[in-house]
């Protein structure tokens, strides 16, 4: 009996070792180049064998991906707790974490591509993206957010995935600071949004009342009010 | 000889029939569903005479996406004279003139797919943001960016594309009100990057001298002005 529990859990425990050696050689190269050899050889069994587990490189690839997905979306989970800049900035860290660790590999599957674009793939993308979504909402205390609203959120979404495939493309802008800048574009498009839109204007207040001028949004104000005379082309006596 | 001159204009005319109404098909239906008998009906030949000048649906595809790919960065041409925001605004206008003619089109391009997803497809998606990218370093009046300048520029680049997509889904906010934003979220991008760049910093500046008070940028830092007391918990005399 005891036979018998373990060979089960062997099977499961095989297959998750395939995912993770797939995933691992999957991250830090372009799916196009990795072999189903490769993986064999880099899981220790032969090349029918992984077969016996999945029935063939795109059924791996996309538990792979799977896998990788859960653990991106679960990277966007942070308490409800604090300013919502330092919350952003924290997530943003978790983020540039998880494609510093996958870059190649992510690379490939956001540029798309004959190994890695399939309906399948598209839709576990557009998952992640919906989660994030769904979490910033969440961080914004929203149910039912007004189109324009709606449309920062998704646009902020997608800025973070090109700035992170920007960086991979040359790493030539420290991580850090680009974690702090799509904090701050965050709050740029929030603005901007808010100068047209009502319903941003109000939720814009609230989220900066509770903003301390040392955290990542205070930050970005203080330096933009630096900035304005320069900018502005307002006359001082207009800002009393 | 004129029959032979005909019978040669006949061929290159043909295939250039046959490009007009694929595109139209593929413009208004995503390509999956865009059959060869379609297109033969459709351009009142038959379905062997397609594949006399095309091999294959995706060859007829590929050469669909060339004519629209070169007809939306010449989209992108714009003289390099008056106020960069209105210059800006102008080719927002006419990207959004591109969406909405090809709009189901762009949107499964875009998202990528089985019939659409290659690598020739995608390579005509990346030169046409690299034909944006030039443009606005163009306008811009830049040859060599610093990394940060070419990020804003490519992330708003990234920026359009994604808002235009959403747009694309459901239309809840009017094309005009999102050309003017997407303006105003390239300074935005550009103010937050300027905060930390002293480059960005001197080139946001020397754009902003040119513009005028009722145009595009002039327009938002006056809006945003009156967002300021609020939003900012800047003590006033901080100001002068």
């Amino acid at each position: 009996m005891t036979t018998g529990v373990r060979r089960r859990m062997g099977v499961e425990e095989r297959r998750q070792q395939l995912i993770g050696v797939a995933l691992e050689l999957f991250s830090h190269r372009s799916p196009d180049d990795v072999s189903i050899d490769e993986i064999a050889a880099a899981a220790g069994i032969s090349r029918p064998l992984v077969y016996h587990y999945f029935p063939g490189k795109q059924s791996l690839y996309e538990a792979a991906l799977r896998r990788a997905a859960d653990e991106l979306a679960a990277h966007f989970l942070e308490p409800p707790e604090g300013p919502l800049g330092a919350r952003l900035l924290r997530v943003m860290g978790r983020f540039f974490d998880f494609v510093e660790e996958h870059g190649p590999g992510f690379s490939a599957l956001m540029r798309g591509g004959p190994a890695v674009g399939s309906s399948r793939t598209n839709a576990m993308i557009d998952e992640v993206r919906q989660a994030a979504y769904d979490q910033i909402l969440a961080h914004l205390g929203i149910d039912d957010p007004s189109p324009r609203i709606a449309l920062v959120v998704r646009s902020w979404v997608s800025l973070a995935e090109s700035t992170a495939l920007i960086w991979l493309d040359g790493r030539r802008i420290p991580r850090a600071e680009l974690e702090l800048q799509l904090v701050h574009d965050f709050a740029a498009l929030a603005a901007v949004s808010a100068a047209y839109d009502e319903e941003m204007a109000a939720l814009l207040v609230r989220i900066l009342a509770d903003e301390p001028m040392d955290g990542p949004f205070g930050d970005l104000v203080g330096r933009l009010m630096e900035l304005v005379p320069a900018m502005a082309k307002v006359p001082a006596p207009r800002l009393r």
